[in-house]
């Protein structure tokens, strides 16, 4: 058995043990984590150091950007104490495992009951924040599954002194939980086992050998870059939980009112441009264009909020007519600020290709439309089935719209930047996916768990049930959980 | 665009339509899909007698198999009228579309919801069934999703007529709908769309270019052997629903009784031994070797129903004393039949595979175990996380068995053979599945559903919530439902 087969089916022996684990055994498992963590603090802050000290000469030479090392950091003011409280808020939650989502009476003593259950292994892959280690390890416990982690290899250290922690946690857990219960013979190796519930592996080529390990490993959540994310999905025949694209997309309707539009509009672009939830493309319903509304929205945007907008040939001679250009170029001399830009070299002609674009920075594409079925069909067409919002005092309108964009979320009347698992009040977000099964959305402890149906019966067969002299009927009933 | 790129991407328009109708309008739909069914019978019945004439040679010739051609007969008793009857019970299930799953209020104003919505473009393919285009048909158009089905060379006439009925259906219907609605414009030939919901593709090389189509397929749907549906497996991106293997097993607990014991096993071994729900390994406790129990079950199972079993080296010691030898010789020379077998002949050695093969056939491994710990170990490597039953009188085994047995369906005496969608009175069956996401064991209309979330707001943007001063606080109440 090859090195990374080991790891895969180890982490399958340590699932099949964690999923018969209680709620309270996990939260024991959580509250030890975070107590090692604690203890680890100094030499977690010494792996931390060594990954900033390696980092900075290729931050200074421009290799690596100063975001990424800002993200790297542990030792900021009170980020590894929100690493500890995030174990505590995960282990708060709600037991996603052992829920009992339908039962049906077959027959007088013959149930059945659909109860969720673990998923199994997780394949977790993510980029440079080490304390996604201590998030994951916590998410994939309080959820029954064992996980395979990858960190980015600017926080080997810190990932490797945090792991060591949670090994050492599940270790001493482990060892007592065989104490308690007197396990012996075979049952103590198989327990010995649960202590590989989280391993970390190291090398970008791990990945790929990873991927192929179907037969232990059930979901693969890459947390990184679109060009992350994608590689992984193309090369797996594991399901992937994630989302490459986030292009977003809000349709200002006929009779949405310009104060909300300009309110959303600036939140939805200009709160964290490079967020997957931003929104990049503006349907204007044609109604708009040649009045105060589309000027002054435009106005806003660009002036105020220094947005670049790609326009469309009718949206762009709207605002090319003198009237507007005038205020556009009157507001940089009356600001008599330094810079002498002309504000109407931010408003350019769009091309095709600016509606396929996930910006992720100060750009808006701009689309008219002279109806509701086109900003759907645009959409549709468009988007990359994230997050989308119709603007609109109309609520036949705005029920159409979210009937008829296929979209993780569909929006009436508010910023498409709410797509997020704390906002939504999941208290914790496993990821955003664009799938069309499983999970979708921001994903909370939820996505980490499918159901298994479990049978009770008294000694029934098949052949007992049927049509013909003696056969029984099945009743079918509902049972009320 | 190629053609079958084009036949994908019509798919997906009228997926985008088909996912804004009413329960009413989709039930108008199906009836009248039903009506043309009944007028296109004569015309039906002359395909599929097509269809026979070409399979009898190949049935006398041994190329196709008897029950193949049994399938595909749709002119036998009742059989025409059963599709018509499985169109109107998939009318008459509760519509999985539209249901609020989930609903928070993040602040006044300002309301999620998690809405059940269409999965949206399936691909199903098919073996010799020819009834499966209308059965299918009808899944999609209850739940809202477009298809394009691909069903057995050997079915293609019959297949060929009950399609042109369906899209004479939807053809009619839609022209009526858009009459109804005085849909003019871009909406009349968006609407147009939906007639081409269900699509049927005919050549072997189709599914390989459909497999690629993942932009607009979200789920394969593959009902057939185990051949077709592992090449699938392996030849594409898109989420399959569905299982390959059915490697189920029953272990007789140590406190089990002998009569439920082998009530079970009949049913689970020998009601229909190609079933994927069918028993293909005993697991036995130690404790029942030498014993009567063992010997007994090993009776009924060989000498009363043809069972052949293959014994690991402990149980098959056991059946090879000279008392339990002496049974099965003399049962045989008492019933004085023609048969000259010895029934001894049917007990024989296991090789190590016969613990990973799906017999499908009148043949049973048996592996003696020496705790419930050893026996929930063998079904987790060796299991095809199918169904799994264990037959106990001890509660607490039980729910250490269904906890730590990783399968779809972790029974408690029962026979392994419930494992059904009817069964389970679910209404309707679109597959079994072994996956560990989406949809897992029998798989009702609910499999065809994912979720979207739709937010109702007024104005909100994410910079309105937050610490600092002027900056509200998220409610995240949850709505009564």
């Amino acid at each position: 058995m090859d090195r990374l087969t080991e790891i895969a089916s180890k982490a399958r022996e340590a699932a099949n043990i964690l999923q018969t684990l209680s709620s309270t055994e996990k939260s024991t498992f959580l509250n030890t984590i975070h107590s090692k963590l604690i203890s680890a603090k100094s030499h977690i802050l010494a792996g931390n150091k060594k990954d900033k000290d390696l980092a900075l000469p290729q931050v200074k030479s421009g290799q690596l950007s100063a975001s990424l090392y800002k993200r790297l950091d542990l030792e900021g003011p009170g980020k590894f104490e929100t690493m500890l409280q995030g174990i505590q808020d995960i282990e708060q939650l709600q037991d996603p495992v052992g829920k009992i989502l339908l039962a049906n009476r077959l027959d007088h003593g013959l149930n059945l009951y659909r109860v969720s259950c673990p998923v199994g292994v997780l394949l977790v892959i993510f980029e440079a924040r080490p304390e996604v280690v201590a998030n994951i390890a916590a998410l994939a416990i309080k959820s029954g599954n064992a996980a395979i982690l990858k960190g980015g290899k600017e926080s080997f250290h810190t990932c490797e002194a945090v792991s060591k922690a949670i090994r050492e946690a599940m270790e001493e857990e482990v060892t007592k939980k065989m104490m308690m219960e007197d396990v012996g013979g075979d049952n103590k190796n198989s327990m010995a086992r649960l202590a590989n519930a989280i391993q970390v592996v190291e090398s970008r080529e791990d990945i790929d050998g990873l991927l192929k390990q179907d037969k232990y490993i059930d979901l693969v959540i890459p947390r990184g870059s679109n060009a992350l994310v994608k590689y992984i999905q193309w090369n797996t025949r594991i399901p992937v939980l994630g989302h490459a694209d986030g292009l977003c997309s809000t349709f200002a309707a006929e009779s949405a009112k310009l104060d909300l539009v300009k309110k959303i509009l600036v939140d939805a672009k200009t709160s964290y441009p490079a967020a997957c939830n931003s929104t990049e493309t503006l349907l204007v319903h044609a109604s708009h264009l040649n009045t105060d509304f589309f000027s002054q929205l435009a106005q806003t945007l660009v002036i105020d909020h220094g947005v670049t907008l790609k326009c469309d040939p009718k949206s762009l001679a709207s605002l090319q007519k003198p009237s507007v250009t005038q205020v556009f170029q009157k507001n940089n001399n009356n600001n008599n600020n330094n810079n002498n830009n002309n504000h109407m070299d931010k408003v350019q002609p769009s091309q095709d290709e600016d509606y396929d674009t996930e910006f992720l920075d100060l750009i808006l594409a701009i689309k008219t439309v002279e109806s509701l079925e086109e900003a759907i069909q645009h959409i549709n067409e468009h988007g990359s089935k994230h997050t989308d919002a119709i603007l609109t005092e109309n609520e036949a309108e705005a029920k159409r719209f979210m009937a008829g964009v296929d979209a993780a979320g569909v929006y009436w009347n508010a910023s498409t930047r709410f797509a997020d698992g704390f906002r939504y009040g999941f208290g914790a977000e496993v990821g955003v996916s664009t799938n069309k099964t499983h999970a979708r959305g921001p994903v909370g402890l939820e996505g980490l768990v499918i159901y298994k149906y479990q049978m009770h019966g008294n000694g029934q067969a098949t052949t007992d049930y049927g049509t013909g002299e003696g056969k029984k009927q099945y009743l079918h009933e509902r049972i009320d959980i």
